[in-house]
C-alpha cells in the first residue's frame, strides 16, 4: 500500500456571489478575497509541506487553464485536469480518480475545494494526513467543522458511532441546510458538525462507488479512460462530459454511502459562501466592522467594507456590504448578501453585461 | 433712471458637502450635478431671455477663474471678478456693487446665487424683472420662497406688512434655521418664507448699506474703487480684500436694515445643500428614489443613488445616499448627509489627500 496523498483541488466553481469584485471570467476562487493570493493559491501553499506540485492535481474549467496556469506556475502542465463544461463535483472528482489511479492505484486523494477559508493551517494539514491515512485503509472518510454558530447557510454532518479505536466517528447523516431554529438545535446537540466538502478516499474505492449510486456516469468514466492515452481522448471526453447529469458528490455519492468515516476540524474554517462571510474570516474592528482595501469608517457597525482599488467612504452605515471594484459599486444590507445574484441577473437584463 | 438689470452671480463658493463628486477645485457651482449643465451653466442660461452676457458679472475666488471661463466662454472677460480669498459674501456683492456702479449708476444688481436649483423658469425671470423694478425705485429687495415642507436646513423671512399696492411684503424679520417643531409652526402659519439669498438693489443703495453697517468694509471698498483704474488695483484688492472680515450680507446687513421688500417666488426652488436634497429636485422614481447615471436598484425605497461613471447597485436599501465619482465612493443614511464634510476632515487627517 501506498502512503502518498494527492490532494485534487476543485477549482471549477462559476459564480456571481463576489460580484462586483468576481466577474465573467473570475469566480471566487481566482479573487484576491482575503489576501494578496487568490483563493487556488492559498489552498495550495497550504497543502505544500505535506504534499508537492507533483501530486497535486487542479480541476477547472477548459475557459480558466491560462488563468490557473498563471496563479500556479510550479503545477505541472499534466497535472491541470480541464473540463470541457461545468458538471459540479461528482464528475469532477470521477475524472480527477481515473488520473490518480493511472498514476498510483494505491494512492489516496484528498479532495479539497479550492476557495474556501482555513486558518490554523497547521491543523488543518494534521486532519488532511490523519483522514488520508484512514481512507488508505478504503474508507470513504470526510472532515467536518465544530460549529461555531446556528449558521444557516451550510449543510450538517450527524454524527454517529466511533470508528474502532480511531478518533473518527462515522457519519450517521448528511443534512441539508437547515433553518435557524434548527441550526440552533443542531448547535446545542453537540452532535453535529458543518459539511466541509472535503473528501478523502482511494480512487478505486470512489469509482466503486460511482460504479453502485451513479451507474451511467460510471459507464462514461470507463469509455474516458479507455480512450485516456488514444488520440481521440479529447473528443472522447468532450462528448462523454458533456453528456452527464450535472450532480455534486455530497448528493450523488455521500448521502447514499455507508459507514462514511468523520474526523473533527477544529481549525478556523469558512467556505466564504457571501460579501457578509468576510465578517467571519478577517480580523473585526472594534466596531465589528470588517474592511479591505482603502476604507473610511465614521460611525459604523459591522459592516463589511471592501475597496479593490480606490476609496470606500461610510459614514453612519449599520450591517451593510460596501464593494467597490473596477467600475461598479455593490451596496445592500449584510443580510441580503445572497441575493447578490439577482443584481447580476438584472444588468444581464438590462443589457448591461459590460458590468459583469 | 435706468431700467437695465445687471446679473451678479455669486460664484465664489468652496465647499466640501457634495464630495466625492466635489473634490479640491470643482466645488458645487461647477458640478453637472442636476443635468450635463453645470450649476453655474444653468443660472447664467437661466437669466440669458432677460440679462445679455455684457450685463452679467461672475464673482469666484481667482484659483477658479480658468473654469468659470471655460464654462462661460460668452462671459465678456472684463465681466468676471475676481475674489483674491473667500470672504463670504458681503464683501463679494460690495466687490460687485463697485463695477456696477461704474457701468451704470442706474442699473439695478440682481445678485444669483451660482448654485441654486430652479425650474419653471418663466415664473423665476418674472419674479427677477419685478424684484428689479422695484429695486429700481431705491429699495432692497429680496425673494422668498413659499415653503413645501418644514425645513429645518434654511433660513426664513417673516412677513410684514403690503408694500404700498405692490404685490410686496417687507420683511418683518429675517429668521435663522429653526428646529422642527418651530418650522413645523411657521410652514402653518403662513407668515414665512425661504430665504432664498436673491437680492435686488442699486449699487448706491447697496453701498450706503454697507457704510451704514459694515463701515469699516465700506471704507476698503471705498480704497479699493479709489485705485480700481491705476496700476496697483491688484495690490490694493489683494491688500483690502484679505483685511476683510468675512460676513454674510444676510448677517452683515439684511438683518439689520430697515423695509426691506420681498416678493413670492413660486417656482420649485431648492439650494442643493446636500447629497440628500437631490431627493427635492429630481423626478423620483415609483420607489421614492432619485437616481443619476447609470443605477440598477433592487427592492429600495427613498434613495439617493448616483453613479458619476460607472456603475451603482443597490440591492435592499431605505433612505440611502451612495454616490460613485472617479476613485471613491460615499455611502451614509440621507438623515446624515450633512456630516459628509466629516468624511472629508477624516480624510485629510488620514493624510488622504488624494481624494480631496
Amino acid at each position: 500500500m501506498s502512503e502518498q496523498i494527492y490532494a485534487v483541488i476543485m477549482a471549477g466553481g462559476s459564480g456571481t456571489r463576489f460580484w462586483p469584485m468576481s466577474r465573467g471570467d473570475t469566480p471566487k476562487q481566482f479573487l484576491r478575497l482575503l489576501s494578496s493570493e487568490t483563493l487556488l493559491q492559498q489552498t495550495m501553499v497550504r497543502i505544500a509541506p505535506i504534499i508537492p506540485p507533483e501530486r497535486v492535481i487542479v480541476v477547472t474549467a477548459r475557459a480558466h487553464a491560462e488563468q490557473v496556469r498563471e496563479l500556479l506556475p510550479g503545477l505541472p502542465p499534466d497535472n491541470l485536469l480541464l473540463e470541457p463544461v461545468g458538471r459540479n463535483t461528482a464528475p469532477c472528482i470521477g475524472l480527477a480518480a481515473l488520473l490518480v489511479r493511472r498514476r498510483d492505484a494505491g494512492a489516496t486523494m484528498a479532495v479539497l475545494p479550492a476557495d474556501h477559508f482555513v486558518s490554523d493551517e497547521e491543523e488543518f494539514r494534521q486532519v488532511v494526513v490523519s483522514a488520508s491515512r484512514l481512507a488508505a485503509g478504503g474508507r470513504l472518510v470526510t472532515v467536518g467543522i465544530r460549529p461555531l454558530r446556528p449558521e444557516t447557510g451550510y449543510g450538517y454532518l450527524r454524527l454517529g458511532e466511533h470508528v474502532g479505536e480511531e478518533a473518527a466517528r462515522f457519519v450517521d447523516a448528511f443534512v441539508e441546510k437547515p433553518s435557524f431554529d434548527t441550526a440552533v438545535e443542531y448547535l446545542a446537540s453537540g452532535h453535529f458538525l458543518w459539511n466541509s466538502g472535503m473528501f478523502f478516499f482511494t480512487p478505486e474505492r470512489i469509482l466503486d462507488e460511482l460504479e453502485l449510486h451513479l451507474p451511467r456516469h460510471a459507464a462514461a468514466f470507463g469509455r474516458i479512460d479507455q480512450a485516456w492515452d488514444g488520440p481521440e481522448v479529447g473528443q472522447v471526453l468532450e462528448r462523454e462530459y458533456t453528456a452527464m447529469e450535472p450532480i455534486s458528490i455530497d448528493y450523488g455519492v455521500m448521502e447514499k454511502a455507508a459507514e462514511i468515516a468523520v474526523l473533527v476540524g477544529r481549525f478556523p474554517w469558512s467556505d466564504v459562501g457571501t460579501w457578509a462571510a468576510l465578517r467571519e474570516v478577517l480580523p473585526r474592528g472594534e466596531n465589528d466592522s470588517v474592511s479591505m482595501g482603502q476604507v473610511v469608517e465614521l460611525d459604523g457597525r459591522g459592516n463589511v467594507l471592501v475597496a479593490d482599488g480606490g476609496l470606500v467612504a461610510a459614514l453612519g452605515l449599520r450591517d451593510m456590504v460596501v464593494v467597490r471594484s473596477g467600475d461598479a459599486v455593490l451596496v445592500c444590507p449584510r443580510q441580503r448578501a445572497q441575493e447578490v445574484r439577482r443584481v447580476v441577473e438584472a444588468l444581464r437584463q438590462a443589457g448591461l453585461d459590460g458590468y459583469l
